[in-house]
């Protein structure tokens, strides 16, 4: 059970866009710069983030992406699920319902307990991560984060 | 992010063998025959949950698997990590200490923040899993479920 590894590359990249000025922006090549990443794949991913709401992509000599809503209104969520999507890890192919011991369908019209119980762990990890905002990882930063981000982004091209 | 599919077949045995008579045992052959699983890659699988202390395998013409613990001493969370591991599904590569944003050394004696909240929603995932255990999952069984179990369990070879 493995999130993409560009799950860390949004989370922090983000976590940056939420550090710029009001209406800044940061180049996909900017932010691949600031992590050492690869450009092209990153761009690729950050377009998720867009397509789930979280981050506006404007185009132009100035344009780049920028957060599309308050920091307190992005959650980890939002962004790990814009990465993996939102299915349960667990899948149920109703295997009650094969073989010697097969269930009638009658006695299969509620959900196996067994895949009620991992849905129920499922929402348990969503709720976790439903209640961290963006704004919660900021008011956890070095209270010089947001000036050194600022600055360090400057620098890249 | 998902689980194999192995752990439906195996949190379906183990909650078949609960299901058993004291001290009755059943053979991979017979649980394959009984959920229509491939024998051989179900049997690889159960060992998984024998390493893990969740089954014993007994040899012998009388051989097969059984419960190691009673199902009250089983739960979801020991089964799960059987099979796929107990490690978080968030990879944290530390990209905050590389590329030009690089925090240096002694910034990094803590956990990355993010790192922190996603282990946090990994250990909510955990607690949930563990907060169920076999002896729950038989409980929420119809009443006639375990001797429709062993009827149809007797007739597998």
């Amino acid at each position: 059970m493995k999130l993409p590894v560009s799950t860390e590359w949004l989370l922090h990249c983000a976590t940056t866009l939420a550090q710029l000025d009001p209406g800044a922006t940061a180049s996909a090549a900017q932010l691949a710069q600031y992590f050492d990443l690869p450009a092209a794949y990153l761009a690729k991913q950050l377009q998720a983030l867009v397509r789930s709401g979280v981050l506006t992509a404007t185009t132009g000599p100035r344009g780049g992406f920028r957060l599309a809503r308050p920091a307190a209104e992005i959650t980890l969520l939002q962004m790990v699920e814009a990465v993996d999507g939102a299915s349960s890890p667990y899948e149920c192919r109703e295997i009650r319902q094969q073989g010697r011991g097969a269930l009638p369908p009658e006695d299969c019209r509620n959900t196996c307990i067994l895949a009620e119980k991992m849905g129920e762990a499922h929402e348990a990890w969503r709720r976790s991560l439903a209640a961290t905002s963006l704004a919660d990882i900021l008011a956890a930063l070095p209270s010089s984060a947001p000036a050194r981000t600022r600055r360090r982004m400057a620098g890249t091209t």
